[in-house]
C-alpha cells in the first residue's frame, strides 16, 4: 500500500500538479474500484422529506439482519415513526400499535462481536478504543486480537435493545448522528450503515424529552415505508468505492495527510470514523 | 483521581446501590464544583429558532477573540446569515454587504497552537491524533510535548480562513456538527465552544452546494443578533462543571467505564471528544 501511494505522490509531483485531495481521488477512481451494492442488502426508507438508504451487514449480524429483512418484506415499518433525535448521539425509529404488539414477544439477539475474519484490514493508526481499527467488507470495524466487531461511526445503524443484552430484534433501529459513541461498541448489535440520505436523519429537530425522545406525537417524523431495494421498483443503484481497492487506499492516505493547498500541517494520523466510505449512484 | 474514584465506587457498592451514571454524577455535583461562566467571554447569537451561546477562549486565541469581541460590540453579525451546513462537518456563518466589505482588509491571525500550559490536564487514554489529549481551562485540548492546541470536538467554534494560514479574523465562524474533524487541528484557529443551543445549529437543513453551502439565499438562516452576554440584557447565566473538579473526574471515569445497568461491557477507554463538558443554567 505504501509503495503504491509513494509512487502515486511522486507521479503527481513530477507532473508539477497540486497533490490530489481525497475528493480528487474518489472522482478519478477507475470503474473497477467501484462495486454495485447488492439490492437484497439495502433498505430503502422513505420519509416525507426524501429517501434514506441503509446497507445491511449480514456477515456481522446474521440473525438480526435476517429478522429485519423479514420485517421489511412484511412492510413492518410502513406508517411507523422517528421517535427520537438526541443531539450528538442517535436518531431512532420504530413502529407502534398492533404491529409493534405482534412483534413484542419475538426473541432478540446479541450479535456484538465475532471471531476475527481474514478480511479485516486494520489501519496503521492508534485507536482510542481498540487494539486495531480499520475496515472489513463495507464497514468500519475494530479488533482486539481474536475478536472483531463493527464500530459506532457516524451513520452506523444498530438494533435498539432493552437492559437484557439479547433483547434487540430489529424492531427499533438507531443511526449515529454525531461524534462516534464508541463506548456502545460490543454493547449493542450494529447491523448496517446509512449509505444515502443521512442528512435527512441528522437534520431532524432534536427531541426535548429525556434521551432526545419527542414529547408530543406531532413532533415525530412519519415513516412512509421501509422495504428492501430488491423489492422496491426504481430503487437507486448505488456503488461503493471498494475498501480493498487501490483508490480507497490512496483516499485513506490522502485523508490521513491532507496535502491539498489549504492545509498547513498534515495530521499524519486518521481515526477510522473520519474515513467516510464513498458511495455514488451507479452511472 | 483514581483513589477518589475507587472510594466513590466502593461507597456505592457498599450501599448496594447501582453504580452512578455520568448523568447521576453531574446531577449530584456540589455547588463548589460548578463555576459561573464570565459573561464577558460569552457570545449570545439569536436565531429565529432560539439562542446559541458560545464560550470564547481568549487564552488560546487572544487576537482572534479580541477582534471577535470588537465585532460583537459593534453588532457586526446582526442581520448576517448561516451560509453553510455540511453534513458531519461544520455549520458556518458570516456577514455580507457593506459590513463585510468594511472588514475585508482587516488582517487575520494564525493562532493554531501555543506553548503547553501548566494547566493542561491529559487523559490517560491514547489519542489517534496527538501524543496526549485532555482538557485545559474550559476546553478540550491536545499536546505533542512542548506545544498545546485546542481540538475540533463536536460544538467547537473556529475562525474560517482562506488559503493563507493567517487569514482568519473572526468575520467567518464555524461550529463542528459531526465526528470531530481532528485533521483540522493546528490548521485553523479554534476560539471557543458552543455551550448552549448547539442543537439549533446541528439540526439545520444541509446545504446542497459544494461543501454544504446553501445554493439559494432563501435557504440561509438569518442571524438576528450576536452580542457579548455582558452587553445583553437578561442573558442566561451559565455554569460549567469545572474540569479541574473531583466531580468532573468522576464523570470522566464513569464515561470511560459505563457501569450503569444497561452496559454489558465498559469500554475502558475514552476519546477526548466523547466527554461533553457539562453546562447548566445557574440556579
Amino acid at each position: 500500500m505504501r509503495r503504491h501511494l509513494f509512487a502515486l505522490l511522486a507521479t503527481t509531483l513530477c507532473l508539477g500538479a497540486a497533490p490530489l485531495s481525497p475528493a480528487d481521488i474518489v472522482a478519478g477512481a477507475p470503474a473497477a474500484d467501484w462495486r454495485t451494492l447488492d439490492p437484497a442488502n439495502l433498505l430503502v426508507m422513505r420519509l416525507p422529506a426524501g429517501t434514506v438508504i441503509i446497507e445491511l451487514a449480514p456477515d456481522f449480524a446474521p440473525h438480526t439482519v435476517a429478522n429485519l429483512k423479514r420485517l421489511a418484506h412484511a412492510h413492518y415499518f410502513d406508517g411507523g415513526w422517528i421517535v427520537r433525535a438526541q443531539d450528538n448521539y442517535v436518531v431512532q425509529w420504530s413502529q407502534d400499535g398492533p404491529k409493534a404488539k405482534a412483534e413484542a414477544s419475538h426473541p432478540g439477539y446479541a450479535e456484538f462481536e465475532q471471531p476475527r475474519r481474514a478480511s479485516f484490514r486494520p489501519l496503521p493508526d492508534a485507536d482510542a478504543y481498540a487494539r486495531q481499527a480499520g475496515f472489513d467488507g463495507d464497514f468500519p470495524a475494530a479488533s482486539g486480537g481474536a475478536r472483531e466487531w463493527l464500530v459506532h461511526c457516524y451513520g452506523m445503524v444498530g438494533a435498539g435493545r432493552d437492559v437484557a443484552p439479547a433483547s434487540g430484534s430489529g424492531v427499533e433501529l438507531y443511526a449515529v448522528n454525531g461524534q462516534a459513541p464508541r463506548h456502545l461498541d460490543r454493547n449493542i448489535t450494529l447491523l448496517g450503515r446509512v449509505v444515502s440520505g443521512m442528512e435527512l436523519l441528522s437534520s431532524l429537530p432534536r427531541g426535548s424529552g429525556a434521551l432526545g425522545f419527542y414529547e408530543k406525537p406531532a413532533q415525530r417524523t412519519r415513516i412512509l415505508s421501509v422495504a428492501l431495494a430488491s423489492e422496491t421498483p426504481h430503487a437507486p443503484r448505488l456503488q461503493l468505492l471498494r475498501p480493498d481497492s487501490a483508490s480507497f487506499q490512496a483516499y485513506v492516505e490522502a485523508r490521513r495527510n491532507r496535502r491539498d493547498a489549504w492545509f498547513a500541517r498534515p495530521a499524519g494520523h486518521i481515526d477510522v470514523c473520519n474515513i467516510p466510505l464513498p458511495v455514488r449512484t451507479a452511472k
